[in-house]
């Protein structure tokens, strides 16, 4: 969960001198930073460093990083601008992605045996950014989309599927041993939206990348409630946020006939700003829920900018030793 | 739900001269506005117009209310801070609202026999104004202050809690004949820190409250996926967000041990900017989740304000037609 970010001095150091959509775009700093914290802490895996928005504007949208967060000048909001939308070869319109794995694939075989996990945001998530141009609190220009405009709206979540899958697959190509995809918001759906809008779409990436061969990682963040539902796209591991415990988590999954499905989690990262020892008992009892099988420790949502770098030791020290 | 609010023109009309802040403290017009949508839609039921945050400026915050929402000028972060807390006499601290439903009653009897609803917000949820001094995202304050003083935040909430007993129970003697009680926030927070900080404060505010001989209705936005546990806290009614259908709500409700609580809700309010027939649909989906026992027909969330007002007219007939 953002393995890389404000929370570490040298990642600091490094943006000072680089806004955050030209760090994506650059290859060398863009491996450096994903290193950062692998150097550091000696973490299992990488991430790839980069951004849900970043297939965006190869598909024709100007996006850009504010203060207030991601900004898109030109939303999408009806069929015409659906149909705006292309497309793209991710040689040609990100081609700094593939070359950023490129380069991390021998520098993390260096590290030891460490896998990259390649990433990209769900059909769903990327789709309220197009729809509401910014990070929305109440997701009311997307559901008035869904609900006004059905037809519209599917064209908008299957073409996010297929530019997400070619996406992905370059990410595979390229070197990505395993794939995140981020579905951040999708807990803001019903279950009739979820099956009527989501579903199709999410499980129809999912298993385009599949066919690759390497494992896919769902992240439904904040929809565990629904979690039988969920289980239905296919994944090889799903993602839980803190809201739920993994055994929980897990027996719904089962529900929604995942049995063989692992989990990962979920520590909530608010508790990595408070006293060490605390850290280290919810870390342990994380990994009693988890039932040691099946189960990748993670965060449950990403960490936050003001953590204190002894915490995340304190936390991978507690799982090395559990 | 908000029944009052900007999406009607009579309440933009009467806010034009007002602030939001001097319009909950002026009982001649926050009871005109309660009462605008009971003479447009005929309710079953009225809710007083007021804010979650009203209690805390008796108590020795300084609230306001700006463009960007609410905003604390001196929020609460420590030990200290909680005992300048103080009780409040709501006669004295609060004697507008007392007078809002003085008024309210005698007008909604000439509306037929329309019950008054009362209403203040859940410990926890008043908590993250109190702590982060604003609307949050991420409530990064109030779980520092959870994980970093677990008494102090025990403290805050029970002060909260005995508080809002003593604000509800003027409330009911001065008219109020149910009481809901906006848990907004909760779903912010993991089983744990539900049963270690949330749980205790909240049931014994629900059980004061019951004792004036009042229904009370708890509405744990976001927090469906932990409704087993949430049902510990004793409510008659459990308010349930648009994230889960009625019948699977009551289901977990019932696991939870309150197999004889009522339901209230759950219409996604953003529906209500579709299409009619869609709205319609929706309703009768819903009433037959709510299998035509101890349901009352809610959204699962506020109106938003550009909700179009002929499409809650289609709202209301449909629930009366059912």
């Amino acid at each position: 969960m953002r393995q890389a970010g404000r929370y570490l001095p040298e990642y600091r150091a490094l943006r000072a001198n680089v806004s955050f959509l030209d760090l994506c775009k650059n290859p060398e700093l863009a491996a450096e930073v994903t290193l950062q914290p692998l150097r550091r802490f000696g973490f299992d895996a990488a991430i790839l460093f980069s951004d849900l928005l970043v297939p965006l504007e190869p598909m024709g949208l100007e996006v850009s990083f504010t203060e207030q967060g991601p900004a898109i000048a030109n939303p999408v909001r009806n069929a015409a601008d659906v149909e705006r939308l292309h497309n793209f070869d991710p040689a040609v319109g990100t081609p700094f992605v593939l070359e950023t794995i490129n380069r991390l694939r021998p520098e993390l075989d260096k590290l030891g045996p460490t896998p990259l996990i390649g990433f990209a945001g769900a059909p769903f998530t990327v789709a309220t950014y197009a729809i509401e141009g910014k990070t929305s609190k109440r997701f009311v220009e997307t559901k008035r989309l869904f609900y006004t405009d059905p037809q519209t709206s599917h064209r908008l979540l299957e073409k996010l599927a297929e530019t997400t899958a070619a996406y992905l697959i370059a990410q595979v190509n390229a070197g990505a041993q395993a794939i995140q995809i981020f579905d951040s918001w999708v807990g803001v759906v019903s279950v009739e939206d979820w099956q009527r809008f989501v579903l199709g779409p999410t499980k129809a990436l999912v298993k385009a990348v599949q066919a690759t061969g390497v494992p896919v990682i769902y992240f439904p963040n904040g929809a565990t409630t629904i979690l039988d539902r969920v289980a239905a796209v296919g994944a090889d591991v799903y993602g839980i946020d803190w809201r739920l415990p993994l055994s929980e988590a897990r027996a719904r999954l089962e529900a929604g006939g995942a049995a063989g499905a692992a989990v990962q989690g979920n520590l909530d990262p608010a508790l990595l700003l408070g006293p060490k020892d605390e850290v280290v008992r919810q870390v342990q009892a994380i990994i009693e829920q988890g039932q040691r099988r099946g189960h990748i420790f993670n965060l449950g949502h990403g960490i936050y900018p003001d953590t204190p770098i002894e915490n995340v030791e304190a936390l991978v020290g507690a799982v090395k030793n559990a």
